[in-house]
């Protein structure tokens, strides 16, 4: 299916280097990093799912415009501007100024992507929510002993650059 | 990541011909035809998502036991089991024996898979479920009129053989 054919090279280098994923509301750009996500095929349409945890500032935009990009890395010259954007929240920072991120804008929605990044843009067709009771033990153990589960955001690849 | 080297070709498979989810709750094997779903990383895991709605007898058996293989079809020589599988209920037929389908016994699994299949091994970490509220008018309008939603269950992969 269109825009899925590199899913396997895309997922190798989210496993590799992370990668951002770029929200809007229209006034404010922001950025978090990305280690899981998932490409597929949802509702008829090439898909790729975003994990993204309650308390996530990126949250607050996807629930304003539900557009978001998801920009991969050819290489490890992101590597401190990941960190950083995987560890501050962008409640303190401006983490597009902070870490010099130059925007190019998409074709088809409304959320810039990165530059020098190949740029997944999607448009939000469901959300599900993760929660403790469909939660397996071991999982739930590892990684959400806070209780902030993730929310999953299915957005439709509408073009990718 | 191992085991989502192929994703993109999987995916392709997928679109082109669908492929098998196979279930068992140890007495009985069911399986079902998906053309949905999505490879990735979810809680550090390889990991796919199969969505099943909810009122599908798969369902009860992930509910017994959480564990299934997803079968790829190298070519189309499975087309009518695939139709047959997509279309009628295992409530109503064997389809394992209807559809004369081969299984192979799974390395990590108690979950059989389909000969000449590639055949992805899963366990369930968790689900999520869709919800008209969650889901956008038009997702719900083309696919979800008579509101049986689908929950999504994301199984690390295992193996693959």
């Amino acid at each position: 299916m269109k825009y899925l054919e590199n899913a396997g090279e895309m997922l190798e280098r989210l496993e590799k280097y992370g990668a951002f994923i770029v929200v809007s509301d229209g006034e404010k750009v922001n950025t978090m990093t990305i280690g899981w996500g998932h490409f597929g095929i949802a509702c008829g349409k090439p898909a790729f799912s975003a994990m993204i945890r309650n308390s996530r500032y990126t949250k607050e935009f996807l629930e304003k415009n539900p557009e978001f990009t998801v920009c991969f890395p050819r290489d490890a010259s992101y590597r401190s501007a990941l960190a950083f954007c995987g560890s501050k929240s962008g409640r303190d920072f401006d983490k597009i100024k902070e870490c010099s991120l130059n925007l190019t804008d998409s074709e088809k929605i409304s959320v810039p992507g990165i530059e020098n990044c190949a740029v997944f843009e999607c448009r939000v067709i469901f959300k599900t929510e993760m929660t403790p009771e469909n939660t397996s033990p071991d999982t739930a153990g590892k990684w959400y002993r806070d209780g902030d589960y993730h929310v999953i955001y299915t957005g439709e690849i509408l073009n990718v650059r």
